[in-house]
């Protein structure tokens, strides 16, 4: 398999390092062929080329099995009034290759749940999936700038939404059979309009699954006070990006958390390998952290898991992603922690120890 | 003063009662003349008149000092795709009387820890208060609506920005002197516009204030994490809808969490009277809570603090303000809570007990 890797800027190349070296070792084990191919995207492009996404970064992308991001932005290329912005280069490759459906699961760790700010009986038997629709909406709109105002226009066609609802529902399926739906419908005209639609497809294609539907404000609330009420949640981009950085908050740190974004003929949401198998974007949630980057403390566990999450979707091995998140859980069973994951500074690991200890753990 | 009353849906007239007695109480005590006149809003309106917002409400609105609000909606009137919903009646009012600056504190109550889903120690010393923008951005920009798509236009002006980053800037130099503003400049237009003014503004007119900027994703994590470390926050419309409802888990529950919508020339932030004095809309941040409507269960200690921001903000009643939170402080620290604030469901008290509770204490 060709797996293209962006380690991007700040610890992205740390950490991608780091889930290049554990995949490295599933394929040994499991006698697979990876090739491992280096772009660039984000600010690092930026300073290379002028480019956050270099049209050869986005030519390999098209081509490979599936693409490992690190992470973009930094202080550097952080005057959001620049013309070009080490996030253009995200944006650009979600939207040139279609990758619509975003899934970002929230399943916290037993051994990590001090690291929470929420109540750890809480948390007990939280595991959610917020599928987050991520090629539409206000973020790729039309947008507007004069000397007296500027606008964004947020437009989401029944295509859309209908693409992304069906892609939730599907993996509702493999779970609870639960789908919750968020949107703003008591205000937005493209929230009635996800509304219906979703509504519309559950009913017709999936009469199997549990449809509930919460307004955004809300659900950033129950997110909360209940979270183990929720299985999958499916919601618009802009909503998305925020709910799933509050529900973040749930796994203790944003360094556990991995993402996968999807696009059309993908490996279905059960694993299995899709006749028309198309490429995923892998990428940890968390951000470029400049601030600790190039310290070998910044915390690869997310980017391992991301890597997981590649195995499975992309590639379809899901016994060797269960395998490596099994490794991840023992490392963390064994108190392997970086500064993000424990008060008791004296205890925290770098990025090589975690990375060590999930190799030992996959023996 | 002239009081105008919309007790609206649900548990609205329940709760607005109560706080109309407090205010009474209050009156009667400190000499002044309050007169109280109810009108229609929202769903209660719908079945009256056909109109969310009947014109004699919008009239009275107009003439009074002040505006005490309950909630609007219920299931009765849920359907997002009916023509008149109870939603637009609140909608309505804000931008007709120009409501733009909706202040939403957030202290917790050291009584009332235990009902928020966040670890205490994190909430010792929160003090946070977000001022949202309430008349702008993508709640009243234009909408369409066809068989293949929807759109919704996010749209601000220079001087919709100005004018409530001076309210939210005048208010952090009578607290910590600290501004925290929120937008999410690395993929919106109004969000990088905003971004500009809200800097050129604080550098020109406030140089003492200390503003910071952050992402609405990473606010949505911080305020969780180190809810101790903001003051005033500023925001527009959309993005405070979803911080405030966020940020009221801080406090354990919403039935705690009194608003202020505020209009040009209304009292100033530190409550002292404007020349040119205007009205302000007062009401609980929570909703009609229709599955408990009618039953006497209804917490109205929000409605009760939204009368006590009513007397400092329209009335200029400062002392008063203070020793009516003073008083709802004390029945908290005698235990006197409704069911939403307690998980002992035995202890649990009504809006009877609650309003007497908070009448002995003003004595
Ligand atoms: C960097 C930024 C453009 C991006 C987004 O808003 O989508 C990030 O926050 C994310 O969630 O992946
Ligand atoms: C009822 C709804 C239109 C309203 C809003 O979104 O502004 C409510 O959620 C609020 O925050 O006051």
């Amino acid at each position: 398999a060709n797996i293209v890797v962006l380690p991007g800027d700040g610890i992205g190349p740390e950490v991608t390092a780091a889930a290049v070296e554990v995949l490295r070792a599933v394929a040994a084990r499991y006698g697979h062929d990876f090739h491992f191919r280096e772009h660039l995207i984000g600010g690092a492009a930026i300073d290379a080329t002028g480019s956050a996404l270099p049209d050869d970064t986005l030519a390999a992308a098209r081509d490979a099995d599936a693409i490992l991001l690190g992470a973009v932005g930094g202080p550097k290329w952080s005057d959001p009034n620049a013309k070009v912005r080490p996030e253009q280069g995200l944006l650009a490759i979600r939207k040139a290759l279609g990758l619509y459906a975003n899934l970002r699961p929230v399943k916290p760790h037993a051994a990590t749940l001090g690291a929470s700010p929420i109540k750890p009986h809480l948390l007990q038997g939280v595991d959610l999936i917020v599928v987050r629709e991520l090629t539409g909406g206000i973020y790729f709109g039309d947008k507007t700038r004069s000397d007296s105002d500027a606008s964004d226009l947020c437009r989401y066609s029944v295509a859309e939404i209908e693409r992304v609802v069906r892609h939730a529902a599907a993996l509702a399926r493999t779970r609870s059979g639960k789908l919750t739906s968020v949107d703003k419908a008591n205000v937005l005209e493209t929230s009635r309009l996800w509304r219906d639609v979703t509504t519309r497809i559950v009913r017709e294609e999936f009469p199997d699954v549990q449809l509930e539907h919460q307004l955004v404000d809300s659900m950033a609330m129950h997110l909360l006070a209940r979270p183990r009420e929720y299985d999958v949640i499916v919601t618009e981009n802009m909503f998305g990006d925020i709910l799933t950085d509050e529900a973040s908050m749930l796994a203790g740190s944003l360094g556990l958390l991995p993402s996968a974004s999807l696009g059309e003929g993908t490996n279905g949401p059960d694993g299995s390998a899709q006749p028309e198998h198309r490429i995923g974007l892998y990428e940890p949630i968390h951000g470029s952290a400049p601030d600790i980057a190039g310290k070998g403390v910044a915390n690869p566990y997310a980017a391992i898991l991301s890597a997981a999450m590649l195995l499975r979707h992309s590639l379809g091995l899901d016994a060797e992603a269960q395998c490596l998140e099994l490794a991840v859980s023992r490392a963390l069973d064994a108190g392997v922690f970086t500064a993000d994951l424990t008060c008791d500074r004296t205890r925290a690991v770098g990025t090589r120890a975690v990375t060590e200890a999930v190799l030992e753990q996959l023996e």
